[in-house]
This record gives structure tokens, C-alpha cells and sequence, in this order.
């Protein structure tokens, strides 16, 4: 706490301290076991072992910093975010979680408490490198294959071979990634990523439930042509078509308050300005809270989609190129989360999570709870991205109090 | 004429072997000054040379031939298209008209006419390469600049670099590229592109006025966010504004007869699955044989990007990239045209040409004319295009009887 003025405020700091470590300068991107992985686990570890506790590198590339209790028999409370980012990320989305799990820590000194906690920073959540997000979570609850390590990144180097270029070993990622025996409980704190808490001028969200997640590719097929000889009447244009869809999907979703719908990649072919579009690919990606609402949305805009190609005379084909049901979070933390927030003078809004997070894939296997801090305008991904002090102080309380009462 | 079935036949084979003279194995792609090009030269030189033409290059590249009369003060009629394609382009767009207009010259063998005919197969209609057209019928008319030499192609080379390399010499291009003096009358033989004369059972179409053309870049720009935890009520998606204006433009430009309006090109910054769009980038291309029609087409669709822009809060901003007002081609020659097909037995659709054509450059400097040949499907630009051989003979009797009764 030396030098600064509150805890949040070393939190902060700490965030901002983290964030020079980058593989590009000038911004904050730390990939997946990249050169910039390296300098914040010596960093962090550096902090972690400072607070007491027992630190390594598990061989999935995540940094766990355990704080044993006296009975080695007892159960285990884990604290978890991640440390790898998007490129040109905030100094936030991540390590906020692991760093306020770390001052929560502190903050124990000299306490004894009835379980173990584990600080958990994961190594892989966004998913950049190999284009598959949650890596090292998968790996904590043995659910990483031999097909996820054998995913390629961009240059054709595979998950298992970064991890061995790293000086860790993938054979090994069964006996030293799993969570420990007798975990009970897992908190991630993170910040919201979205505008729900500061348009209710609320500090906390507690989430309940991690909404699913449909992602298509839709391809409109058309008649490329010359743009000047080709009258209106007698076009296929692929793309006025998609973007009667595009339309269609916003007015469709902004009907239902718990539905989002995007389209937020469009590839037009061939794309010159005096040539009529013959293809044109969009994505869509839709979530709700209810997997059933969520594939009915799915279906009313795919027959949408179909019907603007019969009117145009447009071939329309879509795939399905993930789906992901709603995971539901412990609803006894989220109790617990709520009781803390009370008691530490913080309302805290129960709400969904629109966005995946390492925790919906622990939930399936261990109580798990996820504390939203809120998020100036909304903004994450960006290099803008910032929490404020107040709120962050928030969840360290809010947390410690979780902690103070929670029964493994 | 050995070996071909019709005069026809043989210009559609001779089509067919210049299409083997390709920069890119497997496709007709023959850009301005690429190795293809001195073997076009090559092959149609030899064939001018075998009908008895003067052959030279000039120094914008264009492969030039003259057949002289007895009298060097005679007046100068020319014919001409291009050598030069899109990438993957088809046999015919361009070569077609050098190619009827060398067998046009190979049945006059014998006769004497009271003027010089001049072949020219220009080197660069397309304008792949640094991104204008025209480049070598301007330096005809003596309108090519130095700010257009100076532009550079996709690998940083100028075009009066590329005209180097090529063993041309720049400096020499108004000496070596201008239409001979006397030059008094220019017929160019092309593909329609487009389905008018098709959808009218006609094999000839004579153009009257090569109609205007506004090229625009529109960007549109929103607010790019998460696209699972932003609601759609909170959303400014750059994206469906840009979608709502293309569907108005193509509803706009359908209730007008002679307007066409196309949104060609479209790219979404920042262009991933589960980012709401932040802001997109559109193209513009509008077309109307009336210069003021056009005006007011573009103005009207501004302003309604702007209304767009308004109601979703989107900032929207256009930028004028090119305006080409209507070209009026020579009426004497149209009739001259009329006439020469009505003697051949053809029917021919008096039209406007919706594309841009080397004849519009020549129109304000010498009385051009510009006859369409029916493009089966409408289809050009593509390695399908084609053209009917009863059309091509329609073409080439057609010249032969303007230049039978033609009074320079």
C-alpha cells in the first residue's frame, strides 16, 4: 500500500504497470505465450510472491498463486481473470480480476481463514492466437483435447508447440492444470463490457447467467455485372440484398429486450465500385438468455433471409459455425455476492453476461460466481478502456466480504 | 480467310488466340505494359503486317497500323479498340474491335479509298493497372499529364517508368501518340456489356451519348462495441445505416428509367463476428445520359444519407471521387451507321452506352462513332463472355458499308 492513496488506487496502478508490458509498443497486446507473456508473469509472480504465496506456471501457461490455510485437507476458493489480451486492448479487460483477487489477498494478511484460495490468472481467454477462446480454463477443468492443441495460429504453429516453445509441456497439462481438489467455489471479477451499470449509475453486477451464443456465416449469391449497362430492374444485386437482411435483423431484434443480433463482418465480391455485387458474405451473431428464444430468433431470420432471395431471385446459403447454450452461474454465490454487496454499502444488479467469460467454463464443474464492474460508456477492446477507482473499490470490498462469510 | 468457315469466324479465332496471350496462366489478363502485352503486340502485329499495314508502337504503348492511300495529303479515318484487359477477363472486350476492324481492312485488299485508314489497339482502356482509364487514347488526343504519368501501380512503379521499362520513351509521347493530322472521322467496334440488345433480339447497337458518371465514397460512421453486451436499443451500428441507405438507392434509382446506381464496394471497420460495426465505407457510381439528372440523382441520395445519418446518429461523409459528364458522340456518323446497316439487312438500336469507352476521349477532338455488338447475358468482364459470330458479321458489314459510302 506504500504510496498510494487507497487500495483501489493500487490496483489501478498496478493494471496500468501491467499494461506496459506489451508485445507491440505503443499498445497493450499480450498474446497467448508470447514474448510479453514471459515479462508479466515474472511481473505479476513477482507480486504474487511478495503477498505469501506459493507460485508457478501451470503447463497450459496460466500463473496460480496459492495461499494455503492450515489444514492442508481443506477446500479451496478460487480467485480468477486472465492475463492475455485482444490487440490494442485496455489496461483492464483481465487483469482487473487478477490483480483485485491479489489485493483481496493482501488484504488477509495474518487471517485465517477455514479454506485455501487460489489466484488464478489465466493464460488464454480471448482466443486471438489460435481463433478458439478459454484455452487454459478448458485446460483447468480437463476439458482441453489433443484437437485444441493441435489448432494452428497464424504463422502455423500449433497450441501444443507453443506451449513446448515456451519451456512447458502438454503431456503434463492433465496433472498440472486441473483445479485443485476440494475447489468449492470460483470468483472472476471483471469489468462489464457494456453500458447496463452505468446507465442504472450502479457499481456492481452480479451475473446469473452467461447468455448462449449462435454464430453464422450467411452468403447472399447473386449476378456480378457491369454497373453501368445493367438496368435496375434487370439486376441480382447480392449485396442491396443482404442489406435488406442487415436491416431486417436490427428491426427484428430491437423488438425482444433480452435479444442482440449483429452482423459485424461483410465481404463483398468482387467489390469494385463499377461492378454490380455478385456474392456477398455477412456473419451474424445472435444471443438471448434462453437457448430456445435464441434458436427460434435464429430461425425467423434465416427464413427472413431466405425470403428476400426468393423476392430477388438471390441464392441465399447459411452455416452454423458455433453454438454455445446459456451456462448458468452458482446461484448461491450469486447470493452470497449479493449479501457482501449489501453489507459493504454497494448495490450490486443482478443481470446477464452477454459476453463469454473463462467462468462459464468452470461453472459446469464448480459453484461459480462473476462480479461485473461497471464499465465507463460501455467502452472494452480499446485502448480507452478504464474502470473507475470508486467502483473498483467496490468489488475489493464487496469480494473481502464474500470471503468473510463464505462457507466450502 | 483459309480455314474459317466466314470473315466472321476467323475474327472470333483470332479472338480466341489472343486470349492465349495472358500475364496469368489459366486466365485472359493482360494489364498495360505486362509481358503480355509485347507478345499481343507480336501476334496482332504480324497479322496487321500480313494485311499489309505500316505497324509501329507508339510511345503510350498503343500498336498502331496504317494502310496508306495513294494521295499523302488524303484525309484519315480510324479504327480502334483496345488490347488491354481486366484481370480474368473475357476473349472479346477489346480485341473484338481491332480485330473486326483488321478484317475490315483485309476486304478492302485491292480497293483504292479516298482516305488513309489507321488501326489503332490501344494500350490501356481499362486502367487496372494505376487505377485511371484511358491513359493511351488520352495521350491520343494529346490530353495525357505528367501528374498521370506520375501515378504509381500496386508495386510503387510510375506509369512513365512502366512506359521505360517497356522501351518506350515518355517525353516522346506527344510526337509519336497524337492522331495523325487529317484525322477526320473514328468508328470503334465494342461489345455492349449489357442486355439491352439482347432483351431487344438486335445484333448492332449505335451509340449516341456515352452517358455521365458521379463515382462517391461514402463513410458512415457509428460506434463500434461488444456485440453481446450492448442492447440494441443502445447501439449505434455504422453498419445498418449504410444497409438502409444501399436498399434506398436501388429503390430510388428503380423508379427511373435511364438512371442506374450501384454500391459496388463496402468495407466494415472493424470487420469481426461479435464487434458492432463502427463505421463503414461505401462506394457510389451513378449514371445518367442527362448531366443534370445525375446531379440531382446524387444530391437526392445524399440527402437521404444524411436523413439516415440523423435518425440513427450516425455521422455520414461523402466525398466526390470522380465526375464524368456525358460524352455526345458524332451524329453524322450515327446516321452514317444507320445507313450502312439497313444496306447490310441488320437491324441496330439506337442507344446510350452506360460504360466508359476510349470513343468518349476521342468524341470532342474528331467525329467518333461507337457500334455495339450484342453481349449474350449481358455478360462481360468474366472468362464466359462472348459474342454470337452472326453478330460479328453483322459488325463487320457494317463498317464496310460506312466506309463504302463515308465522305471525310
Amino acid at each position: 500500500m506504500e504510496g498510494y492513496s487507497t487500495r483501489a488506487a493500487r490496483v489501478m496502478a498496478r493494471c496500468r504497470e501491467l499494461a506496459s508490458v506489451t508485445d507491440v509498443p505503443g499498445e497493450i497486446t499480450r498474446l497467448f505465450l508470447s514474448p510479453a507473456t514471459r515479462d508479466a508473469h515474472t511481473l505479476v509472480g513477482w507480486w504474487m510472491r511478495q503477498a505469501g504465496l506459493e507460485v508457478r506456471v501451470d503447463d497450459a501457461g496460466s500463473l496460480r498463486g496459492l495461499r494455503r490455510t492450515l489444514d492442508p485437507e481443506a477446500p479451496t476458493l478460487v480467485l480468477f481473470s486472465h492475463l492475455d489480451t485482444v490487440p490494442n486492448a485496455g489496461a483492464v479487460d483481465g487483469p482487473l480480476g487478477v490483480l483485485l483477487g491479489l489485493a483481496a489477498i493482501e488484504e488477509l494478511a495474518g487471517e485465517v481463514l477455514p479454506f485455501h484460495i487460489e489466484l488464478i490468472a489465466f493464460s488464454e481467454e480471448e482466443g486471438v492466437r489460435f481463433g478458439f477462446p478459454f484455452l487454459s480454463s478448458l485446460a483447468a477443468v480437463g476439458a482441453l483435447t489433443e484437437e485444441h492443441l493441435a489448432r494452428a495460429d497464424g504463422k502455423g504453429v500449433t497450441a501444443g508447440e507453443a506451449i513446448r516453445s515456451f519451456g512447458l509441456e502438454p503431456s503434463h497439462i492433465p496433472e498440472t492444470c486441473r483445479l485443485r481438489a476440494g475447489t468449492r467455489a470460483a470468483l472472476e471479477v471483471h469489468i462489464e463490457q457494456g453500458p447496463l451499470l452505468e446507465n442504472d449509475d450502479v457499481s456492481l453486477g452480479i451475473v446469473t447467467t452467461i447468455i448462449g451464443q449462435s454464430r453464422l456465416e450467411l452468403t447472399f449469391h447473386g449476378q456480378s455485372n457491369h454497373a453501368g449497362t445493367t438496368p435496375m430492374p434487370m439486376r441480382r444485386d447480392a449485396l442491396v440484398g443482404a442489406a435488406l437482411w442487415i436491416a431486417e435483423v436490427e428491426r427484428f431484434a430491437g423488438g425482444y429486450k433480452q435479444l442482440v443480433a449483429t452482423v459485424g463482418r461483410l465481404e463483398v465480391l468482387p467489390g469494385a465500385t463499377n461492378v454490380i455485387p455478385g456474392e456477398v458474405r455477412v456473419s451474424l451473431d445472435v444471443r438471448h438468455p434462453s437457448d430456445e428464444s435464441r434458436h427460434a430468433a435464429v430461425a425467423r431470420l434465416l427464413t427472413k433471409a431466405e425470403q428476400i432471395g426468393t423476392q430477388r431471385d438471390l441464392r441465399v446459403r447459411a452455416k452454423v459455425l458455433s453454438e454455445q447454450a446459456a451456462v448458468p452461474l452458482s446461484e448461491a454465490l450469486a447470493d452470497g455476492l449479493e449479501a457482501a454487496a449489501e453489507l459493504s454499502g454497494y448495490r450490486a444488479l443482478r443481470m446477464y453476461s452477454g459476453a463469454g467469460h473463462d467462468a462459464m467454463i468452470l461453472a459446469p464443474h464448480v459453484p461459480t460466481a462473476l462480479l461485473f464492474v461497471r464499465t465507463p460508456g460501455g467502452l472494452s477492446h480499446h485502448p480507452d478502456e478504464t474502470v473507475r477507482e470508486e467502483d473498483v473499490e467496490a468489488a475489493l470490498a464487496t469480494t473481502l466480504e464474500l470471503i468473510a462469510h463464505l462457507h466450502l
